[in-house]
């Protein structure tokens, strides 16, 4: 494995990429695959089974790559799935967003014994009680309140701004019982999320930090590559190749907003393809 | 083909059981499969290629029940899917949503030459033009509006009743404008819409009739059956057997407020199992 072999990125759609452009900006010189399973998202609604079998056929799929690393940059996906596929797939470094959040979460609440820690995440996250685990075996006094938020990605994709009515709205509802329990430190858990960073940091007032999941996971990718002698030299310039599950043009039209930047051409995988990979009747033939 | 045999209804989610409602109020005695692809909805924001192909595995999958009849009981998937299907499965009287929705709205119309017509939909319904075929075939000079409400089936999903500030707010937003245009008749172009039918009809106004695609489609499906002589006898009492592609769980308990009654525990279909139906090596085998 060269240094230079691809780091994989992948997530149910859009949101991911917030920590591709974090992952860029700390180390510009990664070749990065990225994949957004839009045909089937989201995930924060959905079924441990479900998401985890979604994501084994994206990993299964993009093992012909060789990446040098995995980030699940979808905290649904970490929540439901990351256990389980890091045993089947145990030689490949896998890693997710929910432990960077926890630990910075941690790190943000300084020395405080029981610091009061609000999450809010999708409704799959907060059911698998993920974010109480990482945090609790850091800080067993931790006073925890999480929050299914669950309309914030499908307004999200929508396109919808910080001045849309909807958003005004909708982040009240969700953010007002939080901020009346004046917590320390509120984690952004999912990568969505901060797209509407600054806005829900002023909602929360200055007395709460705000940590983004998505630039913590970035950073703990940099740092692992970099302990493991794996990080991509800095002075070349890294690409980035997107692969989606739909349509492909309105992928590229919507990156943009998450990525900074404009994007290549995503290829298209369809489900069918993804699924292909998996059939038994498939995995004999290329045996043979 | 006996007139015993099952209709079958599918929908990307819970949508689709208000067909299924109006279909039990008027045909009692009709044995109904419903199939709700739960691990991939929503399809109302995804493209023509990737909805077809769901369908048409769920098709494939239901043909072991030998239906008499197949409704695509979500305008979107009727809009993207049904022509081509139509084709694929000939044997198969497979009918949508839309046919008989604009075929109301004429008639709601009365006799006005150009008649204001409205339509509320998903962005996948809109894009597809499918309501604008419908009506301008039948009304050359119609005036049609047609606006995306894309939020309002998560919103659904997310189980929100009409008193909920974000439904107030998005419903405002959608409806506004078409509002201002004073339609005659305005269509709710989605299968999730007529669980805030009330509160839409109170916002348009008395002189705004409102059509419900979920109640034309059952009445549709009655006439059908019962001219082909295929009508299940009205004296028994017809089943409902749910199938869905995620959590039984989860869906049993949010199907209440579509169906008005109790559901049986649904029998879950991973989307693998319906992928395996299509693989080239299974169809070999089956065929050996």
């Amino acid at each position: 494995m060269l240094p230079t072999a691809p780091i994989i990125v992948l997530d149910s759609g859009l949101g991911g990429l917030t920590v591709v452009r974090a992952l860029r900006e700390k180390s510009p010189g990664e070749n990065i695959i990225y994949f957004g399973d839009t045909a089937r998202l989201p995930y924060g609604t959905k079924s441990g089974e479900t998401v985890t079998g979604f994501v084994r056929q994206i990993i299964t799929y993009l093992q012909r790559f060789c990446p040098k690393h995995v980030v699940i940059a979808c905290n649904t996906a970490t929540a439901l799935a990351l256990p389980k596929l890091k045993t089947e797939f145990e030689h490949l470094p896998i890693t997710g967003v929910i432990e960077p959040g926890a630990r910075a979460a941690i790190h943000a609440a300084g020395n405080k014994p029981a610091p009061r820690i609000a999450v809010i995440a999708t409704e799959a996250t907060v059911k698998s009680k993920a974010y109480e685990q990482a945090i609790y075996r850091r800080r067993h006094h931790a006073v925890m309140d999480l929050m299914p938020a669950t309309l914030l990605v499908p307004i999200i994709e929508d396109g919808r701004n910080e001045n849309d009515v909807i958003v005004r709205v909708a982040l009240t509802q969700y953010l007002k019982p939080l901020i009346d329990r004046k917590p320390d430190v509120l984690v952004l858990g999912c990568t969505h999320y901060p797209i509407f960073k600054r806005l829900i940091t002023r909602m929360m007032g200055s007395k709460c930090r705000v940590i983004d999941s998505a630039e913590q996971c970035a950073q703990d990718v940099t740092q692992r590559l970099a302990i493991s002698g794996m990080a991509a030299p800095d002075q070349t310039v890294g690409s980035l190749n997107c692969f989606v599950t739909d349509d492909p043009d309105k992928f590229r039209s919507l990156a943009r907003r998450f990525l900074g930047t404009e994007l290549q051409q995503p290829t298209r995988v369809t489900p069918e393809e993804l699924n292909a990979e998996l059939s038994p009747a498939l995995s004999m033939r290329k045996a043979g």
